[in-house]
């Protein structure tokens, strides 16, 4: 048995978690027969975004209750979360990741990472277990990481984003969503997904590939320990 | 090109569509290249529910801005739908069906279903366009439809709530949550879902296969015009 953490960042790709990418990251691990259990930061959202119009909204909303929502429940405050725990990490991709478990959303190339969630990352670094990162999530990654190791990672072929990448250490390799790209050497995969308007179908082949490709280094990681 | 119209609850299955469900119900749409628009009610939600405690929370969310964290924005309001510009509609399960686009979930046997839907469904049976319903839906659309026809539906095997489609005029068929149950006279696909707390793969296979007929009902239906 393989067993998983997932981190979410809310519900809604403008202020939380991507919810496609949540949900087929589930799919994909659950096909496999992984075993999965999701974390969030128990910590306000950043902000709300009203997903008709764009806009911000005058309210307030709490990160682990509205990635419950996706979660069904079955979720944990990220504090509670262990690389000694679970065998992979994977970090599903929305703007939820660039701005409630990182600054990168308004600090670009000088992003820092929530206190927790870089631990949790370097724990799992340390480890030798494989992290799979997807969308913008990748980017974060990277400054969660950049300063221990240089990790080649795609977020797909926006500019600004791939200049973050490589100011905050790493090495950014374009790639279509439905592709993923694996360092091998830091154990980290990674896809674009809606970092490209894509069709929904070429974006889950993306995902996918990053699930299977995380679950093989989790096994031949256990194989080689 | 096969159109069709998904019309979506909200977002979360305490008070909204169930996020899984709608977003493996536009997966597997997209693979198998049908066009689709996301449409939602433009009504305040029944109430809003923590996810995280199941508790009711003391605040307001709007079904049509909540639905467009799944939609990522490309979605419509309900009164916009027209039958005559889809092939099929497909209705995502969750609370929200119960909660939001009828009073099934207070009212279970005696249930009405908001006059807006209603009409859309009725549209759809009278011009012989194919409607999938997921989870609870096949309830509500059982409460739509039960005075016009009987149609033969299943929602897994809940006692009360097959016994309230058979109050409301259908007929019930238990069936494992990877499966679907099609009414060929009436062309109406349904499957349980999340009504079985089984795993994700499972209910992916049972959602995968309403689209897949539904889309299939839609094909002979336009070989047939």
């Amino acid at each position: 048995m393989t067993n998983v953490a997932v981190v979410l960042s809310g519900c809604g790709h403008l202020d939380g978690a991507e919810i496609r990418e949540s949900v087929l990251t589930l799919l994909y691990l659950d096909q496999r027969g992984a075993e999965v259990q999701c974390f969030a930061p128990d910590v306000p959202q950043k902000h709300v975004v009203n997903h008709l119009t764009g806009e911000e909204a005058v309210e307030q909303r709490n990160v682990l209750a509205e990635a419950a929502r996706i979660a069904r429940g079955n979720i944990k405050p990220l504090s509670e979360a262990k690389a000694d725990d679970f065998d992979a990490l994977i970090i599903p991709g929305g703007f939820g990741v660039a701005k409630n478990l990182s600054d990168l959303a308004f600090t670009g190339p000088k992003a820092t990472v929530l206190p927790e969630f870089k631990a949790l990352i370097e724990a799992f670094l340390e480890q030798k277990k494989p992290i799979g990162a997807i969308c913008i999530a990748p980017a974060v990654l990277t400054a969660a990481v950049g300063q221990i190791c240089k990790p080649l990672v795609t977020i797909g072929e926006d500019k600004a984003t791939a200049d973050a990448i490589q100011a905050l250490g790493g090495t950014h390799q374009s790639a279509p969503s439905d592709a993923c790209v694996s360092d091998e050497k830091n154990r980290i995969v990674t896809c674009s997904a809606y970092m490209r308007n894509d069709r929904l179908a070429s974006i889950a082949k993306g995902i996918e590939r990053v699930v299977e490709k995380v679950l093989n280094m989790a096994q031949a990681a256990r194989k080689a320990a």
